[in-house]
Formats: C-alpha cells, sequence, structure tokens
C-alpha cells in the first residue's frame, strides 16, 4: 500500500508539474488581474463542477453579494453555541439561501427540523477537529448524524497517521467513513496548516481514492486557515470531479472570490451574512477555536 | 429537573458560603504563605484523597521532584501527534512514574500494549475537545475505548447545553458516558474558561449527580486553562468523595504545587518531565491547540 501511495503521489505530482505550466499560460482577468476569470463567472463555473444551482433566490432576502450564497456552507461549530443560536443560523441560512448549514452533530436533529421544506441541508462535522478517534467511533457518529437528518459529512482525517506515514490507515479511516455514509457526500477535512505540501497531495490521493466527495482545507480550529495556494494545490491533485472547500478564515466577499478562483467550489464560513452584503478586505486568518 | 439543579446549585452555593468563611480561618503555611499547608505534605494528602500511591519509586528514574509524579496525567492530545510521540510518551510515563497518559481514543490500542505489566494507566478522551457530539457517540467512543485498553475516560461535558440552561440534558449526557463506562472512573471536563462562575458550580453538581469520579478544568484547546479560583471553587462543589483534576497550562512544579493547594489531587500536564525536573516559574497558560 506505501508503495500504491507513493505511486499515486508520483504521478500527482507528474500532473501537476504538466498543469502547472499550463494555468500559468491562461491570460489573466480583466478587471481583476486573476488568472481563469472571476467574479459571477467564476462563482457560476465553481457551483457547475458539483451540479449546485446557479441561483435560488426564490424568496431570498435580496443582498447585494447573494451569487455566492449557494456556494457557502453556513457555519456555527463553536462548542458553546446555544440552542437560540443553531435556531438564527438556520433562519439565516433559509433567508439568505445557503448552501448548507455546518454544525456538530448533537445539533443536527434541531437544524433538520428547523430546515424542512427548505433546500437547505444539515451538515454535520465527524471527529471534529482532531481526527484522532476510532474509525468505528467517526462511523459510528456518522451513521447516526444521518439517521439525525445530516446530508452532508465533514471527517477530519487522521493528521497522525499522516505524519506516522501509515497511508493505509488514513486511507481505511477514510474509507469507514464513507462507507458509514452511503450516498451521504463526504468530505475530508485535511488540517493543511498541520501538512507539509508532500503530506496535502498524500492526503487528497488518499480522499480521492477513498470514495470521499470533497477535500476541505480546514477545521478552524487548528491554529491556521484556507489559503490560495492549498486551494489551488487541492484542485490540481483531486481534478474536476471532486470537489474542494475552502474554510477557516474566509471572512469577506474578497476572500470568497478568491479560494474561488483558486478552485474552490465550496465555502465554509461563520461570517456568511457578512459576505453576502458584500462586506470587504481580506482577512485570511483563522477565527481559532 | 431544573428545580433539581436549581436546589443543588442553591444548596451547593450555600455550603459554598460557610466552607469559603471557615477556609479563610485556616493558618497559612509557614514556609510558602499558602493556607492549607504546602509541597510534599499537600502532594500526599493530594494522593490520599483518591486512594492513589503516596509514592511508587521502585525501578523508577530519580528526579528532583519525582514526589508529584503519581498526581499526573502525562498528556498528549495534539492531533498531528505520531506513533513515536505515544511511544515516548509512555516511556516517559514509565521510566518517571506517571499516574497514566492521556490519549486521543485511537491511540490507546497502542498505549495500552506499550503499558503492559507497568502501574501507568491509559486515559482516553472522549468527545474531545468540543464535547458538542451526541450522547450515543460518547457512550459508543467510551466503550470502544475501553475495550482498547482505557481504565479512565475524560469527557466534554455538552457546553452548549450548559449555555442553554438544558441541564437535564447536560446531566444525561454525562449519565451516558458513566454508564458506558461501568466501572471505570469517568472525569468531566468543563472547559472552565468558557463558563460563568454559576455554570461552573451547576456543571460540579451534574458531574458529581451523574456519578462521575472527577470534574476536570480544561481540555487545553479552549483558549484557557486552570486556575487556582476554579479549582478551588470545584474543589469546595464537589467535597473530597469526588476528584478535581487540573489540566491546561500547567508547565511547572510551581503550577503543580499552586493547583494541589487549590485543592487539585490530579494533574494534566504535557510537561511533566520538566515537572519532576522541578522546572520552576508561574505559567498559567493555556497551550492552546
Amino acid at each position: 500500500m506505501d508503495r500504491l501511495v507513493e505511486l499515486i503521489a508520483r504521478r500527482v505530482e507528474g500532473a501537476l508539474a504538466g498543469s502547472a505550466a499550463t494555468s500559468q499560460t491562461k491570460a489573466p482577468c480583466g478587471s481583476c488581474g486573476v488568472r481563469g476569470g472571476c467574479d459571477k463567472k467564476v462563482v457560476e463555473s465553481a457551483l457547475q463542477l458539483t451540479g449546485s444551482r446557479v441561483s435560488a433566490n426564490i424568496g431570498l432576502e435580496a443582498a447585494p453579494c447573494s451569487h455566492v450564497a449557494p456556494l457557502i456552507d453556513h457555519t456555527l461549530l463553536k462548542p458553546e453555541a446555544t440552542r437560540e443560536e443553531v435556531k438564527q443560523l438556520c433562519e439565516e441560512a433559509r433567508r439568505f439561501g445557503f448552501a448548507t448549514v455546518c454544525l456538530n452533530s448533537e445539533n443536527i436533529r434541531l437544524a433538520a427540523a428547523l430546515l424542512e421544506g427548505s433546500s437547505v441541508k444539515p451538515i454535520a462535522v465527524v471527529g471534529f477537529p482532531l481526527g484522532a478517534g476510532t474509525s468505528s467511533a467517526k462511523a459510528f457518529e456518522t451513521r447516526e448524524a444521518i439517521r439525525n437528518g445530516a446530508q452532508e459529512i465533514d471527517m477530519v482525517i487522521n493528521i497522525g497517521a499522516i505524519k506516522s506515514k501509515d497511508y493505509l490507515f488514513a486511507l481505511e479511516d477514510i474509507r469507514s467513513v464513507v462507507g458509514a455514509a452511503g450516498r451521504t457526500p463526504v468530505k475530508v477535512i485535511l488540517e493543511t496548516s498541520k501538512l507539509t505540501r508532500d503530506e496535502k497531495v498524500i492526503a487528497c490521493a488518499l480522499s480521492k481514492a477513498a470514495g470521499a466527495a470533497f477535500v476541505k482545507t480546514s477545521t478552524g480550529f487548528g491554529g491556521g486557515g484556507a489559503t490560495a495556494e492549498d486551494i489551488q494545490l487541492m484542485r490540481e491533485v483531486v481534478g474536476d470531479d471532486m470537489g474542494v472547500k475552502a474554510s477557516g478564515g474566509v471572512r469577506t466577499i474578497d476572500d470568497v472570490e478568491a479560494m474561488v478562483k483558486a478552485g474552490a467550489n465550496r465555502i465554509g464560513a461563520s461570517s456568511s451574512v457578512a459576505i453576502v452584503q458584500c462586506e470587504r478586505g481580506e482577512t485570511g486568518k483563522s477565527k481559532g477555536y
């Protein structure tokens, strides 16, 4: 297996060398200077990548940057979140048309009840935020969250296994969650701030091999957030048939656009309401715990 | 139930008012000025509180402050911990005679194998560090950790339930872990930095009512660590028939002595080797994630 992963990593590295050369030949966007286009067009192509709706603005509150709402996982993961805050999150998600709400698994049942009849899906985080529980505990948490109404699962990879070069273990750990999730899409949080470039490449390759739907940068609790460089790397490794979610420190419409331009087609944010109000400024800092 | 908890909290507050008056009448220690004694005597009485051994120095490496070793849960909870680091932790625990090693549940099987034949017990953290998973997921994790060799369980209380004043839920959450643990002692991590004084009192009362063996201050990931004031409060609420563990930011022998004098009879620390080497200086800061 070690050899297989090395082969995957090498092939991925080879592909990257080629695609990097190609992407640099793309002409930068006229208005923002970013390669690959900008603004609404980029968002639309990001939405098309995973078949999301381009707009879902029937009955939604008008907001100047509402075009990014269908990309956003509206997120509340702090452990002291009250029931009232969970309710508010769900109301905001309905009101502005966010793709999902992203919550700790204890809050899923409540969120699922509150979101019934809307297009907003509840996401449960699993093995969160350390990823250092057993695979069977992660699988149990996954099955229960889905029974309680979760429609997507964001799991944390076993970072210690990656650091220990036990790639087979890390692969099987993801597989056990993907297996438990059945048809429910699984995102694999890599906690990029803790990984080297090679480890990020390997973690992406393992996530894809295990059948996950997305790779995701950060928990928001790990001392670092999403960067455009990481998103670009992750997109290049997983290709176009898998999702890439930028999370951790994404707080403004500028952050969102930078991530989308780098290749993200989903954004995890707590400041989602400010984002659809077009709050400007680059933050790029993780909120932490 | 709400009324019951209010009654508990009121009774506890009443008892505190009395005991605070009493403790203030105690003469301070001659050499260190701390009420209730100091140094080895305090450590010995702390060990006696939960029937731990006063010394276990047969075959152990001599260290100038080894008298505190039997109080210490030697801790490694960072998610990027490698197998090699887990091995090192277990070796150090054997060598210096620490009470336990405290690990994420994925590492318990390895630690239990490494510690076989020694007096060092593996502790698994559960629902860690947010405490926001479902009660049945916490119970599952507990049962599995014990099957894998955990001899103590450190669970995180549902902080959101405390903040939402859903005390019945918080109580049942602890009970489900205590029930799953059977005879294995359960510590309840309150994450004191996130609670008000009243919430700390209630959380202690709930932990005691649910049959937990210990209350514990902090995860070390929650932006705050143990303080002498919190330890004193927790000890006064739970009395002498329950344990109090100080964790988060305890890094020197001075920190350990301050916590023990305040009423702790167990210490969670990553810097345990430096502590038994009598490293001085008050830190009191949480290492964080």
